[in-house]
């Protein structure tokens, strides 16, 4: 059914297709036209985090016919993840189920890994005092968990005071090819599904030979950035990698242990396993207040974490145009920014969504940590992005290694910034617990990016 | 595959399986301790809509191999409804693209209709000033178009000003079999799947048997209802089923053309295919804006519809608990109502959710346009919800005729509610301009509602 093309696409150049209708022209709002100017418009504070251990292929729990206890036990399901993630959230941050107001569940795709949508539903079911409360389930493929966390966030602006955000994914029901197949929902699957039986995959390929071809940046560079999420997963007790150890030399090269594994002849030099994030299940929650829900709740601004700003930004399905690049996570990190009062220098530590290790080295340099081709020389060689580095990022590994499942991980991300302020992050503690965050929470090939800036409270 | 036992499911009776954390206990937050008291908290106001024609099978414009166009044209995209809908409404305000600043798109499972998640993304690219824009898509199966406006108005809520919301579906790419399977992923597949190949025709035929039993109301009762809808839509240019006549006597008896098509023995007598809404194509759009916004694009709150209130609940995905009542409806209602101070006696036009024949008749009780079990002798015998009647309901043909592209479904209702306070409904214009509307997005069985209150802008 598929067909291989041998070169890749070409990069997305118009947005059109056919006339488009006399519409009225008119300015864009400049921020200052806006009522009121910054986002959040009140303030609003993590107060409790809850993660589930991430699991699949190579994890030691993970139940696959060849463990122990094939056949006796069951993987957790979809719906397990969304009611683990979300009484647990709750129970960390001591607010009681019957308070939560309004709650937002990301996911990418139930509807193929488990058969099942309408998740606002399944966590009205998790807890009998849910019932009745106004839930829904966001998506932007990738970026579903952050755009959950941005839908909480619009709601403390809009007046409600205790908002709950989940994010869930379960991808194991499938092999990978198959699996390969679901996510590639998230491209443009007309033009762009047939690039390679891993549709992914190839694109991020394509994204690493372009980069690579336009800067002095090699493979073993890339290693660096492959390797580090793996040191920092395994001192991660919740990691889908925590077992699973990446010497730079087997992370440098393909070999039969790490293939290189696209069908697109064009772009298989350019990726191998190792560059990429892991297919597993889990799930994510955060508990948000207001100042007023804090308060009642009897909670110290000290004991939570404050989201100061977000920036969110979509292009077109059919893009990018510019395959060297992140424009929409420059854009959207551009307005955190803004509205935040900070710049890319202040961040003390960062997630940043390592689909791919290239998309990690493009993500570091749209959020403005490096220069536009120069993350090698600003970054990479002084080990900057480490634990003890001077930006610490993806300090529990990262999709890489703390794993990927989908719908989880923008949430994930907001967590363990809560996580690393609060200094809860016991051997990948970030030393003298980090007061300026970011999360950087990326959809399909940079078409959606949510960009949110955390200030530990005071 | 399927198997399709004799008895159909039992009620659901209990919310929880397996120990529940130790959560704290607390009281739910009541109105008056919410901060501010109710939704929105800042002025909404429609200022334009747009609705493609909704089609699909016996629709003279759907494109099937008995067409004379068929092989020469293609019935539109998912795609081609996101950008229509979404540049049609922005026309009919006369906004421009560059003004918008956050958009939501309800769709339910256009992974598996169209292979298309993402659909945020597919918006950025609907018009070259839509790129970079704040976009999410909302799901909550056939209330994913109201759960993007109640997104849309809390975001107004929240501080912006100008607001996109889009709704689309495009379900004929497979046959009604196996699209009945893509739609059970609303239920909770894993329970409810095997009631019937048809799970939700399955599910309301299990409503229509417990309210009929346990109430005076026979089949040609429910017949009322669908000839409502048929001669409403019959007016409706847009509508599905515009050309389709559905006489008393063929709404009331199963028939040949009128068959009663379940497998499940003990729910086949319950349902025919005139009491279900259609399998539509299509998209809605509506543009909201704050008063600010109004004021900029130098309009008069009379040329607006203003969204006064809404009230949005889930209940557990395994429900309901009552089959003769929608309980979840309710909630929203009492909510809905609340906010916007009045009551179900002051409606004067309303939308609402008839994805059956019988869930129009549940609803409307959940509403309180009748008592429970009174729908017949407080409405149908004295056609109370006709164009001409004491409450107008559904006045373009509603779900069964206007037709149901899940996603579209509930913001074409707030476009239509739009369109009849603007005296815009043509041949299906209530007389005198109601100037007080509701209407009500149900996804699955009951399980999330939304119920949303329109006044007409003085």
């Amino acid at each position: 059914m598929l067909t291989c093309p041998i070169s890749p696409l070409r990069p997305y150049t118009a947005a059109t297709s056919g006339p488009l209708p006399a519409l009225p022209s008119g300015p864009t709002p400049r921020r200052k036209d806006w009522s009121p100017t910054v986002k959040p418009t009140r303030d609003v504070y993590v107060v409790g985090a809850y993660n589930t251990d991430f699991i699949g292929k190579f994890h030691p729990d993970f139940i696959w016919k060849k463990h122990p206890d094939f056949g006796k036990k069951e993987n957790p399901s979809l719906e397990d993840y969304v009611r683990t993630a979300a009484l647990g959230a709750l129970e960390d941050a001591g607010v009681a189920p019957a308070q939560i107001q309004k709650g937002f569940v990301g996911n990418f795709v139930g509807e193929l890994f488990n058969n099942q949508g309408h998740l606002g539903s399944v966590l009205a079911g998790a807890h009998p005092d849910l019932a009745n409360k106004a839930f829904s389930r966001v998506e932007g493929a990738c970026a579903s968990g952050a755009l959950a966390l941005v839908n909480g966030i619009d709601a403390i602006s809009a007046g409600y005071d205790y908002v709950l955000v989940v994010g869930a994914e379960m991808q194991t029901t499938v092999n990978a090819k198959e699996g390969a197949d679901y996510l590639a929902r998230a491209s443009h699957y007309k033009t762009q599904r047939d690039i390679d039986p891993f549709t992914f995959p190839a694109l991020f390929a394509r994204r690493a030979k372009a980069y690579m071809e336009a800067f002095d940046f090699s493979h073993a560079d890339l290693a660096k950035v492959v390797v580090n999420a793996y040191a920092n997963g395994n001192k991660n007790p919740k990691a889908h990698m925590k077992t699973v150890s990446m010497p730079l030399e087997k992370a440098a090269e393909a070999s039969d242990k790490n293939p290189a594994f696209l069908s697109n002849e064009e772009l298989k030099p350019w990726l191998k396993v190792s560059d990429c994030s892991q297919v597993s299940d889990g799930g994510s929650a955060v508990v948000l207040v207001s100042a007023e829900g804090l308060k009642k709740l009897g909670k110290d601004p000290k004991d939570a974490v404050q989201i100061v700003s977000y920036g969110h930004a979509t292009g077109a399905i059919e893009g990018p145009s510019d395959l060297t690049e992140m424009d929409v996570t420059a854009a959207a990190a551009k307005e955190a920014y803004a509205d935040a009062g900070v710049s890319a220098g202040d961040v003390q530590v960062a997630e940043v969504h390592d689909c791919f290790a290239i998309a990690q080295v493009l993500a570091m340099e749209a959020l403005g940590f490096a220069e536009k081709g120069k993350a090698k020389e600003q970054l990479i060689e002084q080990n900057a992005f480490a634990i003890e580095g001077k930006i610490p990022v993806n300090t529990g590994g990262g999709l890489m290694s703390f794993g990927h499942p989908v719908g989880a991980t923008g949430v994930k991300q907001a967590g363990e910034i809560y996580r690393q302020m609060l200094g809860r992050c016991g051997d990948y503690q970030v030393p003298g617990e980090p007061t300026l965050g970011l999360a950087q929470n990326m959809g399909g090939d940079d078409r959606t990016a949510v960009v949110t800036i955390f200030r530990r409270g005071s």
